[in-house]
């Protein structure tokens, strides 16, 4: 059943191998990487913890304590620590989903501890009826569930700068996470309540103690935002928008706006300070991008990643993800030689739309200096740009939707880093520092 | 926007309603259903949590306090405590994904405490190689990912009982759950040690304190078996087998074996206690059922479902789960009148294979008593059983693979409970205790 010694021949530069070589039975995975076991003889001792009985049962689980590392990072504004962001650990994880409690945050005052029985949601504005709801009452509706990721908009914006950060993947990538939210489609009450004539925006607003307001165009709202009430099966957590939060599936997380009280139907956006201050970027052409609510076809390498160090020479797997806000990712490319040239990785099913996609592709490592990348393409036929186009599109003053090619570069010791491959000679013209969170 | 005042037609008897009514913008919902909601006319006061910082950021969430009911029932024997199971609320969740925190239990002799450095895997018996994993070797090796559930081979049983069960539906048939898990092939490392030519099983032990014993047929342990290494995302729970557990997909949840320490490869079962003492059935004709790994077709409604109250008559949306080990979904439809016709329910996506399907269908309820049922057909063409055709096929002697229509009976006053609609005059010959875990 074991092959001969030949080695698998690459299907790319640097020792990228077919993505479908474990797939049959053909090839022994012991002939590719017999290095990371070793034989045993003897019998087998018993582990200490087989000796006295275990710990009880509990209502609620919680992970190992030998996984405590596993977190979300936190950056707070030093003078306001209510108001930052945490990042997913997308570096520790694997497969599509973000645990609830791993989930990114970003909070402008904190996390309201709402009592869902005296918590109501107002439907008002240019509608023929205004409606009022409890929790109860939108419990009683219609729902759906669907599997979709939630990015912020600034996700990744340590890319701008002009020197390759050095941090942990999922603390420069990890404003993005992914879940099954289910919820009522907004359609339901907004054509309940009636629209008028001239209606064409929604501001919505929580009841935080910031009161964050922002405004969603109508066709968007009615087409697939759900009023969310559960994540990953059970109701919101506090930080997701508990009790009621708006899914608004592939837009910048800023739109989605938890703990949700108030949806005013208007002819206008309200122009609030996150569609006016922020979110909003001057472009090379002395023009203004605003309203830039689709996020882009992205992705990245998370195993082996930056901060993270090979054994040696030998069989790796390079494992990913890839998400478009516009769609279905369709292929993820993989490189290790620094984009000259490129193995297609395998899709790990269910490949859905504004989802996390999960892929991987086998590598055999020689022991040398290389740089490894990823590259998406989503079913809008959009593919993730180099930073160096990204950077020839967008200008210098770019803070939001930063979505270029990531690649890490293996040193010969085994150590990755973050690097830029193609060399940055114009400082950012914004002062982007993805550690302090004072947006 | 807002259609007159006829209600829509209904598709089966007792109210249901077409799958596809709220899909398209024909009908408004406020038509159907405008009974949940109310209007309102004042300005909208603020919340008390607006008016001061909330809570500060976590390094990883909880759920809100609000939320402490929604819970694992614990059903632990009296005299050993470590010994029982524990069920997930499945009719207070929504989607198809379990919370890690919420998945179902059982535990022998409680949840060992492993420190993932010291623990191994080795796999000996009948191999031409015998082979020992640190777990960071595993984490060497290439991964997949999937969705699937996992069902204890006895869930459900209180349905063998004479009399219906009064109990939430999560406590009665909560010995599943749905998670996403991700791990390496268990193929890859049985080719890696090299299989003898006898080789026709696989003993798995646990590292727990019961030393959890089963036997797995070679060809299922090749073609899809996982060595889980995370669930949902992130690292197993404790509870789940941290740092490492057989993922058997579709088969009864005795053989996913937890804590995974030892595969010894044999020409024959090992006969452990749970496939002989337990798990083994005897039938009408006098032969005993043993082996018996794939579970059933099988479905229920959650929402609502019994010891619920419907607010009164009018709009309410049946939402449930069903599932096969063999397979995927095809297929469910609902009645709301113990039987007499069905609707066929829709099914949200995505509809995986060995992975919970959530279904739903609007009703209008009349305000008369009636009787809710669901039933499952899967892509092998296996349809879920009426209650009488499966004491029929499986006699009186039965404890594992209670997969029967579930039936919840709606009383004038709104409140649902569980009913058997066939008469069962014949005691079960099998005392099935569920309130007693002492198997």
């Amino acid at each position: 059943m074991t092959l001969g010694p030949e080695p698998p021949v690459p299907v790319a530069g640097n020792g990228l191998l077919d993505r479908r070589l474990f797939l049959s039975n053909a090839l022994s995975f012991g002939a590719v990487a017999s290095i990371a076991s070793g034989s045993v003889t003897a019998a087998v001792p018993d582990e200490p913890w087989m000796r006295e009985p275990g710990a009880a049962f509990t209502n609620y689980g919680v992970p190992s304590p030998h996984e405590k590392a596993v977190l979300r990072w936190i950056s707070a504004t030093a003078m306001a620590p209510t108001n930052g962001v945490s990042w997913s650990p997308l570096h520790e994880l694997d497969g599509i989903l973000t645990p609830s409690g791993l989930h990114f945050e970003r909070h402008h005052n904190g996390v309201p501890q709402i009592d869902p029985a005296l918590h109501r949601l107002v439907i008002n504005g240019r509608v023929s009826r205004p409606l009022e709801f409890a929790i109860d009452a939108l419990l009683r509706y219609p729902r759906v569930s669907r599997l979709c990721v939630l990015e912020c908009g600034g996700n990744s914006n340590a890319g701008w700068q002009q020197k390759p950060i050095q941090t942990a993947a999922g603390y420069f990538h990890g404003l993005v996470s992914c879940s099954e939210w289910s919820g009522v489609p907004l359609r339901l009450l907004l054509d309940e309540a009636g629209l008028e004539a001239d209606a064409a925006w929604i501001v919505a607003e929580g009841a935080d103690a910031f009161g964050m307001t922002i405004s969603l165009p109508l066709p968007k709202a009615r087409h697939d935002t759900l009023l969310a009430l559960f994540q990953n099966g059970e109701r919101l957590r506090p930080e997701q928008g508990y009790p009621l939060r708006l899914l608004v599936p592939g837009w910048e997380g800023v739109v989605n706006v938890k703990w949700l009280r108030t949806l005013t139907v208007s002819d206008a956006p309200v122009m609030a300070r996150n569609e006016t201050a922020r979110y909003t970027e001057l472009q090379a052409d002395g023009s203004a991008r605003m309203f830039t609510f689709e996020m882009d076809v992205k992705s990245l390498l998370t195993r082996p990643s930056g901060g993270m160090q090979l054994d040696g020479p030998g069989f790796y797997e390079l494992s990913g993800l890839a998400w478009s806000g516009r769609g279905r990712i369709t292929r993820v490319d993989v490189s290790a030689d620094g984009g000259a040239s490129w193995a297609e990785a395998a899709l790990n099913e269910p490949v859905l739309a504004q989802c996390f996609t999960r892929f991987r592709v086998p590598w055999q490592w020689n022991g040398k200096p290389c740089v490894l990348q990823s590259r998406a393409t989503d079913d809008t036929g959009a593919v993730q740009p180099t930073r160096a186009a990204l950077l020839a599109a967008r200008g210098r003053h770019g803070y939001f939707h930063y979505h270029a090619i990531v690649s890490w570069q293996v040193d010969a010791d085994g150590a990755l880093s973050h690097t830029y491959v193609d060399a940055d000679a114009t400082p950012a013209a914004t002062a982007v520092d993805p550690f302090d969170a004072d947006w």
